[in-house]
């Protein structure tokens, strides 16, 4: 049995994260973490889990925690997990952070995004981008875990083969990304009430989400190159799911044919990915719940480009899913355990 | 493994069951019926199950089904199940009728509310009422079970505890329901359009829903008395989620404590039954896509009233849960097997 | 030109208020009053504006403002307005207060139910309730009009004919509410986020919400009696309308065209209540950006009981219109001056 | 008095005309046309018209109708208006078509884009486009008016100004577009049902959207030389509006202040194209109701690249408000008489 302590518990990824581990056979919460809610009730933070959790929130103590279990999630803002990680704790416990802390290469691009000194640069190189999909190899053996940001996970599955494959223009990449609310976090703020996101749909973050440089620097290595991209989040009156819609010039004509093998190439024997049939349009919807990723594309000849489509939720796949799959990797289980959530339809 | 085939596997209830099915372990799907889309693949109907579920859709034929799986659920129109179960075929496989057909022990009362003649009355005693948290014992020996509707299972869950133990009287009951759209089919009408229901709520069938009889025959056996009650049904801009509010007349004064003693006597070994803490009122989010019904209430000394709360998911707990649920007592397995699903939220 | 000036301009009532004054051909906006928005511009608060009203906020100081204004809204917590009139105030200007803090004529019943002391009890009996349809005549010749509340309005124009008939038992009122979310207000809370919300439904306020001795009152002097009655709300997932469904036991048998003469008695004339065709239910889509309010009934013969149901634009005849039908008759103008918006659907 | 006749009076669009009309103080509606309602009440197919329009649904007599209105609108399916203009109907009438039939010049890319054949070619070259910002001139002495799409009034207005004084290179304009679900019709469809759309998004059409190649048509006029662009339409669960998010690559650097008084240039004196402030997005909610356009743009100087942005509701400028519009001019009326419509919020 694995022990796990979560470190930022009431946030809706916290949350995801519970609700993903509790029908895990192989893991057991010890710590359900949250500065916000020391010693409430879990349960009364979230009513659904009545009954099912009413352990107490416990400190955000890192150090304690590490002592107590074997793996940490740290669902918590930016520059947390980079303030707290040592060498100590990290040969006692493997960690697996939700946040942007460690998965910046290059330390300056991630000063320079999220205007926050990095605390701890010097397991910057250790830490592995948990993009099973990518990386799987790497994440087996890892002790530190940068899990994905939610629109990175969806942009760099949809575009990376035809990036690998060299089919289409590493400089001509847009990516038009729609997310539901709860990206957007459970703190109470004016613009996230009901009456401002329903009904409504704008993008946000225009030329300068921070979720741009973790993008390119994975694009990058599928390019061979560097990149500088467009990407632009739009705020989508549901709750879950994101959808990224992506444009890319061909470096020459291609066929429906060539292009389905390349997807397929890379995602067959990929059991979270999902090439969709010729012409259907990813949907969030049809991946709510689940650890899915659908993509598919569209040739357009009298552009020559190509347009690149993935659906996910942005808390499972985005988010906790993610988070759950690095972890079966790292202690060897299937990695699937605990993911087989059919998608909730309607 | 138990081998299941589902008529109407196409509509919302049918597709959650195939939803539910999918994760219970000791279950195998054989068929997949649906009159609108034979021979369609499954996974074309709905979308989320594409590469879970790539079966092709089957015509509805009970006979022939009968035969091949241990039991069938009819998630059909009113009319389907009774027009079709034979002595031959409940001698062969177990059946659970999601639709009304044998709810109603009164043949007339069925004719008179469902407007059609019932075609096999000479089952409708047999048959057992699967509302599992009263009828456990009959269920286990059952080959024929009228799955509870959605509405009364909420209802009756709801109110059932105070009028077995006679606290309210039985002449005063109101009940306000609330339910999300997917109750409404998933049939092509203008009145079930995205316009039409967002941003907007209603009542419909009021004092003539089919659903009272139902409720007032149940609740009717709680009492030792018959029952008229007054049941409004409306329509919320949500996909899942009914609400009940009930309304009766206490026969004495009581407390919290006492009427909380009442509950817990009936629900505290239940599973999928919470009954809420006090003042907590039950929300539908808080058990979107599991098999509870929260309850709870609230004494209002003023009017010498009390008030009754229930929420559950209409697909679940009302609907493909409920089926599930009773599947398993029918085949001696635990009876929470595949329905330990953790509510999402958001 | 009536010189008008809203205290409290940046909630959503007050914003209200301001987009039907706007287009109100004889009042002009001289004061855009805001505690938590002094010196930002109005369309920044609310981006509709831009370029409409670039006005800039200003305190909320009422002495002030009675020497430069014919009329003042206060759209405003309560207490607020009762902690600042004054005789020398109301000498000068009219007031119409949205808040409850002149509704409530028992003083007593005011500081239980809302937990404050009343600051000016001497302006209580002077302050009319500005139910139009029922005080118009007080309305026309007032200093200080209590704007009624968005439940109360709509509860009380759907119950009041029958009542007022002497049709109904006043013992046996149930009044189930439901309201969309702008009722909760523009403040940044946890509860009323958009993931909180969305896809759910509670009640809330059970047998405790403030509203109810409001609508008691009222439905009093219909009756001739003190009433007591039950009174619960609703949060529903959508922006604006209250639907309410009202439940009575009927004194006698009555007919279906009684009932209804009934209605038009009261409401034949007036023209922001319409008595819906029979069988038809009020649907809070129907009257959106509307002052009018949809009414209906059905008799249940079973239980003799009748259901009454009423739909409205909280925000506009539960709020900000209401507020300037009350102005218009102050005023001598006429009663639907600015008040003829078409429902907007979808 | 302007006498008017709606063809299609009860499809979405048609039902907003209506509305915008009942507010116009120089027109009188004479003519409900529905092929589908014909002789019903359009308050019963429009609930919210109760009391308010009561005349019944007429047959889609265009010659009957010529003769007895003053101006004809057509909100019909693609087809309809060219299958009946002939010259003796323009010479009684006005025409203003919210169909595609006619906003197009090239008649071979008409019949290959929607596959049907056009039933009256010589009329295409005398219809005026009725973009009234860009073509108000041809407008007000037009006969027929091609009134234009709701992506394509959104999406020209946006990236026109750019285009036309030669910042962006027309060979890279990627338009990413986002609309409410109101834009698909009123039509009972499965995919439209409210729980298929809501909690969902998707985009549709990609790389065939029919709207293509107006949109190239138009900008093209702008560019001076033909165009091909990328158009990809979303579904967004949400009633009204649209909003469109689209990259061009700059062709020289250019700052802030500069490209801003481009905008300002073309739409500083217009009425219903509102320009925001700096890095305001536009967002739909902010205009729904309304007859305005919000655009706004940012540089991104790591790509080189710019965004336009836009948002409107798409049934109001992107439909019923524009024909308005159109109406207003041809008839030399105040532009924006019966449009002075407050956006709603919220």
């Amino acid at each position: 049995m694995i022990k796990a302590g979560i470190i930022g518990a009431t946030g809706y990824a916290g949350g995801e994260l519970v609700r993903l581990l509790l029908g895990h056979k192989d893991v057991e919460i010890k710590w359900y973490g949250s500065r916000s809610y020391i010693d409430k009730k879990y349960s009364d933070v979230y009513q659904n889990m009545f009954q099912i959790v009413d352990d107490r929130c416990m400190d955000d103590n890192m150090e304690e925690l590490a002592g107590q279990v074997d793996v940490i999630f740290t669902a918590t803002p930016q520059g947390f997990c980079a303030g707290l990680v040592t060498e100590e704790i990290l040969s006692k416990v493997k960690i697996i952070d939700l946040s942007a802390d460690f998965r910046i290469k290059d330390v300056d691009i991630y000063e320079e995004w999220y205007k926050i000194e990095h605390k701890s640069p010097e397991f910057i190189g250790e830490a592995v981008y948990g993009l099973c999909e990518i990386n799987r190899e790497q994440v087996r053996g890892a002790r530190l875990i940068a899990n994905p940001g939610c629109y990175p996970t969806c942009s760099t599955l949809s575009v990376y083969p035809l990036l690998k494959e060299g089919l289409i223009d590493p400089n001509t990449i847009i990516i038009d990304a729609k997310s539901g609310t709860s990206g957007a976090g459970r703190g109470a703020k004016v613009d996230n009430l009901y009456c401002e996101v329903n009904e409504n749909i704008k993008a946000y973050g225009v030329a300068s989400h921070r979720h741009t440089p973790e993008i390119e620097e994975q694009l990058g290595y599928a390019a061979g190159q560097e990149i500088r991209l467009n990407f632009t989040p739009h705020l989508v009156p549901m709750n879950r799911g994101i959808l990224i819609t992506a444009y890319a010039s061909l470096k020459r004509e291609v066929s429906y044919e060539e292009v389905k093998a390349v997807y397929d190439k890379y995602y067959e024997k990929e059991q979270f990915v999902r090439v969709l049939e010729k012409d259907v349009c990813p949907q969030t919807k049809w991946v709510e719940g689940s650890n899915y990723v659908d993509v598919n594309f569209k040739i357009d000849p009298r552009t020559k480009r190509i347009i690149m489509m993935g659906a996910m939720d942005n808390l499972v796949k985005g988010a906790a899913g993610q988070a759950v799959q690095n972890m079966n990797l790292i202690f060897g289980l299937p990695e699937n355990e605990g993911l087989m959530q059919v998608p909730m339809f309607p």
